[in-house]
């Protein structure tokens, strides 16, 4: 795998950036967090007026999980053909909240364990036909998981050409939780009794299953945590290195990218682990109801915009992200200063 | 004042909602507080299939303080007016943020000390020029203060029937975070201390004099706390007035209103207080910075939406609040159901 040139976000507009911010006519720093986001765009653009957004899209990679026959999910597998479906149709969480946000949902099948045909509106860049259960022996092979991410990198690369300006993730995937969390444990180094949730939402017992699932995954396959690609390939899935690939291509156009929830940031730190100057490139959408998303943002050292207590992953969050951070974006370009608006500054 | 009459909510069809929620392709509860805000939507309208917004209006009353004169604030009185011009031009960040979450922006003269003429796009309804200093008497006279709810009241039927589906509440005023204090202080009996911030950025000594200015108009003018006009007269402002009656109305309209920051929710407060029945209509845009709206959320059971260390006012964060609350609404009649769909539900 040819992994792209990232450039390190530098300093240097920083100081033009708060300048321009508190030359707005608002207290200094009233704005809180949508000036925080208007800055760190600045400083990944390398711009110090940011263009807007021309077009926005959210990408919702699709994968099947072997492990899913273990029984660590709420709903059986073919959900995610359906799913896939329901995208294509605009009935999802993510058609709507994509629409009210004004971006284009992209849905593409990586990893579905079903040949969709000619669909309009579904890419097809299928890498595998689901992953194998990863509790008997690697999810995927090594080659595997590196055509994932350059998937997902010649997405980012395309959807610049066309010109794209900012990037959400998302994925569906039934039985997704079990590989994010295995990945979260793996790359974090916590117990993966303290980064496994509750998915769709399974028992106590099958809770406990699926926490056991993951630990033999791993022992069994023991992936390497200084080698994030053999972690994508011995207990990840195709999604998610679809939207790490998806991440690295991003940076690499200096084009903002809105990571989801839980699963979406274990394809971030993938990414990250692969090349940590990703992280001045991320937004972290929203707090997932997972447990395992807060140790995974807290090793990129990255805030969660939202807080809503959703865990429907897709994207749903990443669009209201979205919205947020162009909203920085907007109050930056758009408001008056003090002296074209002719407002008196602060006494002193 | 004739108190509109708000009917309280009923819980007749909050079945039908669960219902309609629990149909959606989606895990159970899956988007969080989406879906709470999309069965408030159902329950304040009283409609199962609430209709979309058809227009979304944030009304910015404008207000000067008396109580300026005491050294209270960091910016000098001739800002407000300098705003209202700068509101009226597009400039302001609320102008940017209402345009973003695509509301109309209504800028109100309630209590501005200048006469400002004719401008296009003010709605003057002036009922002070400007609030006396509390500090040595009362704000308002009874009448006056009346008078300002009655503005707010009248601005949310007019807007009702001009076919406005959602309302947010914003101010302009320079120094408003301290009459804001007062009313917190008085109608949930906290310290003055605990609920009193620095508003636009003021310094320790600064606020510990704040804080005396406010124990002091309390003591001198000894607002009655069972009564909530007497409060908004002594200790209050007009553009909390005309919030407050925003508010009234919009919840005698079955109108969804969302409030903005600190001083719109001691508006909220003091509608509140005149009559409990507006909490369910009322949604909390977000938390603000000033340590006084979390009190007064709390006594009225309302839950911030957003945290984004906002601390403007003028409705900033209410158009960013709508923005997430039409995005329930949006869930909730777009989506596609499973059977619609042809999704399989949980296995069972």
């Amino acid at each position: 795998m040819n992994k792209p040139y990232i450039a390190p976000v530098k300093d240097d507009l920083l100081e033009i950036a708060q300048k321009r911010l508190d030359s707005l006519t608002k207290p200094q720093g009233s704005l809180g967090r949508l000036e925080e986001f208007a800055k760190k765009l600045v400083l990944l653009t390398g711009q110090a007026m940011p263009q807007p957004f021309p077009k926005k899209a959210i990408f919702t990679f699709a994968g099947d999980h072997g492990v899913v026959d273990e029984g660590v999910s709420l709903f059986p597998k073919e959900v995610t053909i359906q799913m896939v479906y329901n995208f294509l149709k605009g009935g999802a969480g993510i058609n709507v909240l994509a629409r009210h946000a004004g971006a284009d949902e992209i849905v593409v099948d990586i990893g579905v364990d079903y040949d969709f045909g000619e669909e309009k509106d579904l890419l097809v860049r299928k890498v595998v036909k689901g992953t194998k259960n990863m509790r008997k022996g690697p999810a995927m092979t090594r080659q595997e998981a590196e055509h994932c991410i350059e998937i997902g990198l010649e997405l980012a690369l395309n959807y610049a050409k066309k010109g794209y300006g900012i990037f959400g993730t998302g994925e569906m995937g039934i039985g997704n939780t079990t590989p994010s969390s295995a990945i979260a444990a793996v790359l974090t180094g916590t117990a993966v009794s303290k980064v496994t949730g509750r998915g769709t939402g399974i028992t106590d017992e099958t809770l406990q299953h699926k926490i056991s699932v993951i630990e033999d995954s791993i022992s069994l396959n023991k992936p390497d945590p200084k080698d994030p690609i053999d972690v994508l390939s011995k207990v990840g899935g195709a999604e998610i290195g679809g939207i790490a690939g998806l991440i690295l291509g991003a940076a690499s156009q200096k084009i903002p990218v809105v990571i989801d929830g839980f699963i979406s940031t274990a394809g971030a730190l993938i990414a990250y682990s692969i090349e940590p100057a990703v992280k001045d490139y991320m937004f972290a959408a929203h707090r997932s109801v997972e447990i395992g998303q807060q140790v995974m943002l807290e090793v990129m050292g990255l805030r969660p915009i939202l807080d809503l207590e959703m865990r429907l992953g897709e994207g749903t969050g990443a669009a209201l992200g979205i919205f947020i951070i162009e909203a920085g974006l907007k109050v930056y370009r758009e408001m008056a200063t003090f002296d074209e608006a002719g407002v008196s500054k602060e006494l002193t």
